[in-house]
């Protein structure tokens, strides 16, 4: 099968889910490049593949003409590959927790996703942050997003129903990052660009950790990754 | 002095410092927002002032409309303020280097600023990154431009003409962060988002640092700023 109209139903379709609304309509995502084609292979929640590369198959190969390619994709100059994939389901939540409450950049999201993985905390909770399937998001997670374990709830929701985690906050007035004691089943919390984190999750952490640095604030994305690099190597 | 009109020679020519040809001719550049005109005003760099705000005086202010304002802007939702300022002199370079060579995004450049002078690393070599006076960048170090010695210059010649200087690379195969012994006069080196530091240059560095991950890569800044907190709290 190859397609070669841009007029195509399906590849209009698939356009749509560039909207987040029919993201969470279809309950799917694209992904673009082959970095994270062979992602979702490994994962395995390909639906369809769209591609102008012939050494690509499988029965869920859709062969396509570049300017189809073009019109599917949201980069100025597509790699020759993409992907709609099913979202990914939750699982257990895993003792090391990432929550992020109302991040708004997407490529911050990202940063923070791949560093999540990255340092092992592999449950990210996104509270009221931009959409998790934006395009850019997926590019800044660098493929890593399939391997993480990603809730989307409320912070406190998430607070109420496991309470045999202790939460730490961030905050500029704060204990040091080395002068505070872990513990094992813990979760992070990282607030908005501008606003940081909301009082009313603020007045329920157990501890507020601040970064010593010569600047008003650091980048959330660093801030973040600073934390859990720090609490991976205790 | 107020300007209505988007045709005006000084609006047309400012709208020109968009263009990194014309910043590097004019020795200029242009900031937007309150945070950056209070940072340029303590710098004492501020050549021209454009405000819709007449609450901001002095001899340097010009007040425009706010269609010339949003001419003058490259963000859709203009601040009412916007300066042009001088390009920053080098001073003498301090104890703590940053090099950047080939950083390309632009977002990745200012986050690297900000924690630069966040972790006291305030003298930054740019060797062939993206432009420092590109709009992005100066949004991103968040107002903490000014205060750093930035010297555009490569890498292997800021080396020679600084041989005081113990050089870090970064490197998968490195030295694990916290065992390595960190000389007072130091210099990190950063490379490109894709392929790293240069071979000639990492050929060069006395020792390349490694930070423990579950992932492939970190995001360059978060990379960068993780080595310069670690050695801030040596």
């Amino acid at each position: 099968m190859k397609i070669s109209s841009v007029n195509n139903q399906l590849i209009k379709d698939t356009v749509k889910l560039h909207n987040k609304k029919y993201r969470d309509l279809e309950n799917q995502f694209i992904t673009e490049g082959y970095h994270l084609y062979e992602e979702a292979v490994k994962y395995g929640n390909i639906k369809t593949v769209f591609t102008i590369d012939e050494t690509i198959v499988g029965d869920k190969v859709i062969y396509v003409t570049l300017p189809v390619l073009e019109k599917l994709s949201q980069t100025k100059k597509p790699q020759g590959i993409l992907c709609v994939c099913e979202k990914v389901k939750n699982n257990e939540v895993t003792d090391k927790v990432l929550i992020l409450e109302r991040i708004q950049d997407p490529g911050n999201l990202g940063t923070l996703l791949r560093s999540a993985l990255g340092f092992g905390f592999n449950t990210v909770v996104l509270d009221n942050t931009c959409d998790l399937y934006n395009d850019k998001v997926i590019r800044s997670t660098q493929g890593n997003l399939f391997k993480l374990n990603i809730i989307e709830k409320n912070t406190i929701e998430f607070m109420i129903q496991n309470p045999d985690y202790k939460y730490y906050g961030t905050s500029m007035n704060g204990v040091e990052l080395s002068k505070i004691e872990y513990d094992k089943k813990l979760a992070l919390i990282l607030g908005n660009e501008g606003s940081g984190i909301s009082k009313e999750v603020l007045s329920l952490t157990s501890e507020n950790i601040t970064i010593k640095t010569n600047v008003e604030s650091l980048n959330v994305g660093v801030a973040g990754s600073i934390i859990m690099h720090h609490i991976s190597r205790i």
